[in-house]
């Protein structure tokens, strides 16, 4: 999801980094969609990425930007133990060997997606930026392994990489999938389109989210900062908001009224509950914020006043 | 070296947890030496443990008690990429996938010896035990992903891991190997036999150290501890004694005199000086400590009088 939106900014903008894009190639499990009316040659490849030699193809054409975005999500992650484990160790690792084995002075710029599930509780009240990685779930556990890859390959001059810590995103568009954090976003999504969506947890969980919006920019200023800035500490915390379930819900019947908001049932789900109750809440994200990356929203009513214009042109489901 | 002491203070006790020893299998890449007069049977096994397969057979009675030693050390992996990532993570991994596909109930102690590596530079005066891990050497990077692994198999009843953050050992006996830390055992060992010694950095270096005394007593304790108490957060930083290069060349001085000492050679080096200006100087390892962790030695001076006992017969060379 965050891809196809990442390709569409890409698409709008035709520029990164100050220079114009001359090709652009998408992989991923399922062929993803060929854009219409692209300014510049798009190629799509479907396959598993984490098979021997995919990896080596996609480099052979020596891109100078590569988002990984590839993932098993947390909720499919820990219930099938070796495809997390291929997917998101094998799969970044055979991604970051076939950079660092392309030579010829190959050193592409690398944004790799982690998240906040890197994190375990229990937490300070805000998490800092020296907050050590202690995952509760298989997924933050491949995540951070992730970041440890990319600081050690980037220290060693085989790729220029940042990784960044995507706060949840809400509202995410589209049906839902495994992630276990889906609620957050089904909880708005559904209702905003007229129909019933499942609350698995009590409103005082708190939890951090940011737009799908933020985080195309966040993408595309990982790609474009002066990575110089971050050091040998390349792995960096987004911002964004810190709200609770039942902040969620006050904000979605400012916005869309009582009406939709009563399109919630609340059904406790106790292997979403436990995972929940391991994940962040809140953050100090002061690096990122340095390195210049901000959000495109200042409030939970911005977060869904931005789906209601970026996905629901402008109009919910009353 | 850390391996073959504790197999002699194992062999001298012949219990662990309170219960007899049954059987003791080493293995190592080289054949270790059969030990004489065991009160129990010994097997020692060749090879490399990270092949396909070794693993496997390493399990296969189903030991309850594993301690993972096995690395290359932090020079080598620098110097070697391939070579410190096969043996350290994939090795790793290899060993604790035999454990989890065992299968039958199958859940060891599993002890794995981290490094004071997995932290680098800057640091506050002190490292708390939330400290983040950003390591600034490959040799570092492959002991957090250890950790974060054994953490994980952990979490889901794979086995019972304990990783922990062993000090450098000092004074690390026998003669020099290829650790980028050799010279702070190496500038008080090669003196007390007589030998002249090279010091490769300036005297105002301050690192983190404890005896192999102390070292064998933190992996008998690891083995041994109710894990329940760590919770989670498995991988602990072991207590030490923070000192500079000229604290340990007074202590020498204390202990062993002025001749001794003199036969320290400054010769500048600037790959060594370069790794060590990244390692961690001082700890503040509370948790280690809450959950029953001790050192052998109050002093550096302690630490050289254990290596005069321990390895020397009580005696050197004056």
């Amino acid at each position: 999801m965050i891809g196809r939106k990442l390709t569409e900014q890409l698409l709008r903008d035709g520029r990164l980094s100050g220079r114009e894009i001359s090709k652009m190639t998408l992989q991923d499990v399922v062929a993803p969609a060929k854009p219409a009316n692209a300014g510049f040659p798009v190629e799509t490849l479907a396959g598993d990425f984490a098979l021997p030699g995919v990896a080596e193809k996609l480099v052979a054409n020596r891109p100078e930007m590569i988002f990984h975005l590839a993932a098993i999500v947390s909720g499919e992650a820990e219930l099938d133990f070796d495809k997390g484990y291929r997917i998101n160790l094998d799969g970044t690792r055979m991604l970051f060997d076939a950079i660092r084995l392309a030579g010829g002075g190959y050193k592409p710029r690398v944004v790799f997606t982690s998240s906040i599930a890197v994190f375990g509780a229990p937490f300070p009240d805000a998490i800092g930026d020296e907050f050590f990685t202690t995952p509760l779930l298989s997924y933050g556990t491949q995540k951070a392994i992730g970041e440890l890859l990319l600081a050690d390959y980037s220290r060693r001059g085989f790729m220029d990489g940042v990784g960044i810590r995507l706060p949840t995103i809400c509202i995410r568009p589209g049906l839902p999938n495994k992630a276990a954090s889906g609620f957050f976003s089904g909880i708005l999504r559904e209702p905003l389109s007229g129909k019933e969506a499942v609350l698995p947890v009590s409103e005082d969980v708190r939890h951090w989210h940011a737009s799908p919006r933020s985080a195309v920019g966040f993408l595309i200023h990982a790609a474009t900062m002066d990575t110089a800035k971050a050091g040998a500490r390349r792995n960096l915390t987004m911002p964004g908001i810190s709200a609770t379930v039942g902040e969620q819900i006050a904000a979605l019947k400012r916005v869309a009224g009582e009406k939709v908001a009563a399109r919630i049932k609340r059904e406790p789900d106790h292997f979403i509950m436990g995972i929940v109750a391991g994940w962040p809440r809140n953050f100090d994200p002061k690096r990122a914020l340095a390195l210049g990356f901000t959000t495109a929203e200042k409030t939970f009513d911005d977060i869904i006043r931005i789906h209601i214009d970026d996905e629901l042109g402008g109009q919910f489901v009353n």
